[in-house]
Parts: C-alpha cells; sequence; structure tokens
C-alpha cells in the first residue's frame, strides 16, 4: 500500500490529484491535517490529544483526516491505520515550492521526512504555484514515472526525494539538484489591533542567494526544469569535522 | 549582541543559566516561546497573529516572549527587537536531548538553524535531562569554550553545532559525532474520552539502530561524552545522486 498526506489539508485538490494517479499501483490510504498546516515542517503534538476522523472512501481509497501536524499524520497512520508498512510515503502535491531553504518549513517535507526516518521509500511533490486550484495536469506524466519508479527500485537508507515542478504547461526536463542557498527577508509585517497592541504577520521575500548557481533546485525551477533534490536525513555536516577538530578534548 | 532562544520557554531553568554564562560575553537578548513548545522543529506561524511581550530585565538582559514557535521568536527577534546582526544565536538548554533523529522534531534545533539560514553562528545546547530542575552545573565549563571559540573563530557557511550533554556529575571529554540513526517506535497511546470517542497521545520509545557505532551521538552520550554533531543546512543527499542519475531526462 501507499500512504498519502500533505500540509494542506486533506481536502486540497493537490491530493486529489495524487490519489488518482496512485492509485493505480497499489491500495492507496490518506491521512492528511483537517485543515491547512503549511511551515508545520518536521513538528509533532507532544501536548495535544490527537484525534482521527474517517472523511470518505474515493474510488477505493480511505480518506482520513487527524487534527495534528502533517507528521503527526504519518505517525498516526503508520500506528492506527496501515494494516502493512507502507512501500512508499508521499507528500503533497504542495501548493507553493519546497525547494531550497523552504525545505526545512515544509509540512510536506516533514510528511517525507518522517516516512525515511521510517526507513520507507518517500517522495515530496511540489509546485510552484500558491493557487488553491493550479493546474496539477502537466505533471502527471512525471508523478507516474517517480511513483513507478521508487516502486521498482526504492531508494537508498535515509534518502528521500524532494520533486519541485515550475508553474507552467511543459517542462524542459528533470534535474537533479542540489538545495540552494537562499534567505527569507522582510519576515514580519507589523500590524496595530483595535485594542491597542501590537502584533505581527509572517510574511517574507525570498532571496535567492546563489541566481548563477545551475546546479540547484532554485535554477532548475526558475529555468523550467522540474527539480528533484535528493534529501537526507543525516544531516551531520561532515565536511567540516577537520575544521572543528579542535572542540574535541 | 548575542541572540538566546529555546523550546521550553522563556522561564525555563535552562535559558536563565545561559544568561549567566553568556552574559560575560557580549551583550544579550532573550526571545522565547511563551510557554513549552517542544517538538515544533523549524515550525512558524503562517497564519497566526505574532505578539511580542517584555517579561523584564535580568542582569541587564532584556527577556521577551513570544506566542509562537521558536523559529517565530528567532525571526522576531531579529526583525523587531535586535539593534545589530547577533554575533551568535543559542538554542537552550534543551531540557531533554536533541541528538539522532531528535535533532529534526527539536525545536531547539530549529532555533539553531533558523540562525545558521540567517549565516549568524549557531549553537544548540541540550541535556539527557527532561526534568525542569535539571543540574546544569557540570556543563558551565563547556559552554564557556564553546561560546568563547565560536565568538572567536565563527562557524563554517551553512553548519551550526547540535552540542548534546549527557546527564553526569562529570563528562569523559568532548568528541565530534555524526548524527546516529534511530528509531521512535510505539509512538502513539490510545486513550478513551467520556464523551465516546478515542483519542491519542504522542508518546513512544526511543530505538537506536546502531548501537555499536562509535562516530555517532548517541554512542558518546550514552558512554559518558559530550557529543557535538556538526549539522548543515544544506541537506542534499550528494552520495546519492550516481544511484539516482536516471531520473533525470
Amino acid at each position: 500500500m501507499i500512504l498519502i498526506s500533505n500540509d494542506d489539508g486533506y481536502q486540497a485538490k493537490g491530493i486529489q490529484f495524487l490519489i488518482n494517479i496512485v492509485k493505480d499501483y497499489d491500495d492507496v490510504l490518506v491521512c492528511a491535517p483537517d485543515d491547512a498546516r503549511s511551515g508545520f515542517a518536521c513538528a509533532f503534538s507532544a501536548t495535544k490529544p490527537l484525534v482521527l476522523t474517517h472523511r470518505h472512501q474515493e474510488k477505493g481509497v480511505d480518506v482520513w483526516s487527524c487534527n495534528g501536524t502533517p507528521v503527526d499524520c504519518v505517525k498516526m497512520a503508520l500506528a492506527e491505520l496501515c494494516k502493512e508498512k507502507p512501500r512508499m510515503i508521499i507528500g503533497g502535491i504542495n501548493h507553493g515550492d519546497n525547494a531550497s531553504v523552504n525545505t526545512h518549513y515544509s509540512g510536506t517535507m516533514g510528511v517525507t521526512l518522517e516516512g525515511c526516518m521510517k526507513y520507507i521509500p518517500s517522495v515530496a511533490f511540489s509546485i510552484c504555484d500558491y493557487s488553491a486550484d493550479a493546474d496539477f495536469r502537466p505533471l502527471e506524466t512525471y508523478i507516474r514515472d517517480i511513483v513507478q519508479r521508487v516502486l521498482r527500485e526504492g531508494l537508498p537508507k535515509g534518502v528521500c526525494l524532494n520533486v519541485n515542478f515550475p508553474k507552467a504547461e511543459t517542462f524542459k526536463g528533470v534535474r537533479l539538484c542540489r538545495m540552494s542557498y537562499g534567505t527569507w527577508t522582510n519576515e514580519v509585517s507589523k500590524c496595530h489591533h483595535p485594542r491597542g497592541y501590537d502584533y505581527w504577520w509572517m510574511v517574507g521575500s525570498y532571496l535567492n542567494d546563489e541566481p548563477e548557481a545551475e546546479d540547484t533546485d532554485r535554477w532548475a525551477l526558475d529555468n523550467g526544469y522540474v527539480a528533484i533534490t535528493p534529501t537526507r536525513i543525516d544531516v551531520t555536516a561532515y565536511e567540516a569535522f577537520g575544521q572543528l577538530k579542535d572542540y574535541e578534548k
């Protein structure tokens, strides 16, 4: 079976689109947040009682929601809903890209990293289009290719795929990319409450810190390519051990 | 100046202990969650209005709280409270370790990764002791050494330090470690609500998947060493590009 979750909530169009594709390859189960959980990263609910709700069955696929985070959805599905260990976990399709440093904030990547930490081949799909009715049709053949390949070959231990699509009708190709460095700027917007106090909204503009680097996910997306960033759960900076060896004693 | 945050909340003992040490080296500002936010990872608040509250001034250090996540605290402090770019950001001292895969769930690491993504030298301190009145005194000389060294030398671009201390009165030494592979099991505990429905708490037991590996953070902690895991924000699995090259087209 294949487990699908996301961070946009069980009603998001991206999840419906995925169901229709993935059901051709195996049994499918959906367990996704009961509402949008963008920006939830790998957060889990340490102090909140979690509830599962069976929402509907669609083309043989049971769709469940959970009142927790994307990671909670995966943990709950694995513990309580999946009759067997899934052959694959899919996050998405996220409305909005998860390239560059966004990977650290992404609940879609939370789903995928959680699967990867459980040694289950896991893939995140995202599109550079925030609109609720984004056109996913150009993605279909690419998603079919990737899902079939992962089911057939698996993925290296501790590695998942972060797949990002440009907003386009056709794509120039598919590239394996590294995560680009980028910086969010002007991240907070101050407002004044009628009761007299200040409050802030998280907003921000993304700045590509290496726009010329053609091996990055951000460059691929900006130039019409599908970007696949193989992503690891081992975040050790091995290359820094030499420079930091004086810390040992 | 040095910015301190955590995921246990501004009132946690760990933050007080850090203030007393770090104020010897520069001006200090604290901006931490208004309550415990364990397990919040790199989550930020995409849809919640954020409020800052000045809690008190202690030994010349302004202590602020924010009603958001640990990452929100850093973003808000950088945007609204810090008069200059901090020379260093510190997360902790966390009550409970953040070794192995816990790094992905940790709000303390969220603080530190957020600093690192802003190219500010950043360090997380955690101790293998969940009690609110954990004894931090054995950590002091080690924290002083690390803070002084980071202020003097900086850290490599895109690399932060995840420092974990065993629960002990003395330590055998300090080791640079890689993140160990481990798995959380039995993660949900089912309960029955008086109103007739089921709900679940996130709990779980950690299982070390490579207990013999002496180069890991988990091994170091289990054997009485301070574990420093240099941690990268570039999560690209470069080593997998060869195996995955057929995905390109």
